[in-house]
């Protein structure tokens, strides 16, 4: 038991290995990332960040170092619970989601890392533990790839171990993406896992008509069909289309999940632990997905993902994609494991077990932002 | 026509003229305003402006300067719908509400203004008009007022020509709701439209034992009895709780609104322009109001709203609070018209009608956060 010392905050450019395009976001170049440690009057530090997508990360760093870091200092570090809700009331009006959550989510990710680290255990033991090995499947970012690249692609995941994969859909024709499916399936086999993500892309009805279409293929899932905000869509999606929906990425708090899951709108729930509120709530939308026979999946950062799904009796698979962040970690990269079916393991070192090259990082800090908040 | 060229954007804090307290946000001594002005090629030039509550300004302003002016340059000025969904997009990712909105909102209603002063057209008459008189309350912020203080304070709102009054409820004891509403409505008469805000105090069960016990005093209607994200808990108020409920202020998008209205959670939908999306969000809210026969209210900078409601049939009582803006406007303060039964005029100033004394914010500049981003 100790109380919060300081803070310290910094956003980041970080450069993707290449050009990324969906259907949704356009092109991606680069993304943001903003990190915070949390430090205690002991001296023991936690880590913890968020990204976000072209946009807002200078937002979600003001949030941090303006309005969260001066009401955390002085608090103890080890009441995560109690933290969480200063900060969500703090921001609450304006807030209730968006950016705020992903600011809470980067402290609350340090804070559990703290707890962790403090008590000699990695997180998924510390949050109960079940399996350390997760199934996982490779992101494809590939919706302007053509046939030939895409099967490439696949090759290169399928050397990297992955015996699952998800490719986007939502080419402004259909039929280009069932070409594209068919070409995948063909390629991978029958029993290969495959799931497809359209960004948002269709209407319901649009979404209902690729579902038919797209049903010769034994899908995983279809990801966010719609907008998350289309709960009554979603859920005729699911009812109408005859295949499983995930969708999550794109919500940002524990009611807007259990919103989506009570309409019976998704098959596959998929928070994004960076921007849903942290662990802290990840791990209670797990409680509402199991509640609910629902699998469990994920969106991003899943080197720290893979702590609350190996504490989760339902997850599903776990979604593996680069971000570029590989290159700032001190921690070899988590990838599937070969002797586990594939499977990645969760580590054993103490908190989440990851630690981020800071020296290297100051090259892409973007000037003027990083900072320090004290009790 | 004419492109957009600069945005000038500013953030201050406004002191308010005496401390407040409601039952959730604790003692507010000031409030963050976030200023635009958007620029066209011709010269011409709209003001745009969002406020927080304690926290969230400076991530506000980072959107603006950061993420929506760059996009917004260089775009058709008159385009606003377009220019919406682009601001949309740009932040969507980590945003789809929450400070986003209040940033979209800001630029929005900026837009709007420009296109009002260039067409000579107060916005009321290009939103389509309807009626410049509209019934207005006074929204006290008076949960820790003694009883003696709340009464002088109602006689204060009576002789600035209010003819409705709110008060805030939601006291730990419900009891001392009970006494304070009943002393207010022996002191204003049966008549006397009045209000009650719980700022989201209670849990669902809660609210409907404050309702039945508040159920003899007549009141217009109960705001925020729970939480925003308890859609489910708003429907079982309003349907067993026999009095009108109003909410609003805290949601943040059209589907928020839509959700809870399709779900019967709300009697008076009551969203805030400054943070639902601005102008082009607040007047889709009022159609689904209209279309599922309900009444409209409002939340915060009546100056602004009063354009939106004047153009609104259905539109019921509009909030007026100070948040102490007025003393840096240089219009005359909006205030109920006696011989127009106590309703306030929407002015026949070209757009919005309101300009701010810049020279006047320049001392409660917040250091270093003023910006112009040109095309």
């Amino acid at each position: 038991m100790a109380r919060i010392d300081a803070v310290h905050t910094g956003l980041y450019r970080v450069p993707l290995p290449a050009v990324l395009t969906d259907s949704t976001h356009g092109a991606m170049s680069d993304f943001e990332l903003i990190t915070v440690r949390v430090q205690d009057a002991d001296g023991a530090e936690g880590l913890g960040y968020t990204y976000t997508v072209n946009h807002g990360g200078s937002a979600v760093h003001a949030m941090i170092e303006r309005d969260l870091a001066p009401v955390l200092t002085g608090q103890e570090a080890d009441a995560v619970e109690a933290c969480w809700q200063k900060m969500w009331w703090t921001l609450h009006y304006g807030g209730r989601g968006g950016h705020a959550t992903s600011a809470i989510s980067a402290l609350d990710i340090a804070l559990w890392d703290l707890k962790g680290r403090k008590a000699g255990l990695p997180l998924w033991r510390l949050f109960g533990g079940y399996d350390p090995a997760v199934p996982v499947y490779a992101g494809g970012i590939d919706l302007e790839l053509p046939v030939a690249r895409l099967l490439e692609q696949a090759d290169d995941f399928r050397k990297q171990g992955f015996r699952a994969i998800k490719m986007k859909v939502g080419r402004p024709r259909l039929r280009d993406d069932v070409q594209r499916v068919a070409a995948m399936r063909e390629h991978l086999g029958e029993d290969f896992p495959l799931m497809v993500d359209a960004n948002m892309r269709w209407s319901a009805d649009e979404a209902l008509r690729a579902a038919r279409a797209l049903a010769p293929f034994d899908l995983v899932w279809i990801e966010e069909p719609t907008i998350p905000d289309d709960v009554a869509g979603h859920a005729r999606i699911v009812s109408q289309g005859g295949q499983p929906v995930a969708t999550g990425e794109n919500l940002h708090t524990l009611y807007e999940f259990q919103q989506m899951i009570a309409a019976g709108g998704v098959t596959f729930p998929e928070p994004d632990v960076s921007n849903c509120g942290g662990y802290t709530v990840f791990r209670k939308i797990c409680a509402l997905a199991e509640a609910a026979n629902l699998p469990v999946t994920s969106h991003g950062v899943h080197e720290l993902t893979v702590h609350a799904l190996a504490a989760a009796p339902h997850r599903s698979y776990m979604e593996a994609h680069g971000f570029g962040l590989d290159a700032y970690m001190l921690n070899p990269p988590l990838l599937p494991d070969d002797s586990a079916g594939g499977h990645v393991i969760a580590p054993e070192r103490p908190g989440h077990g990851v630690d981020l090259d800071f020296d290297k990082l100051q090259a892409i800090r973007t000037p003027g932002t990083t900072g320090t908040v004290t009790a």
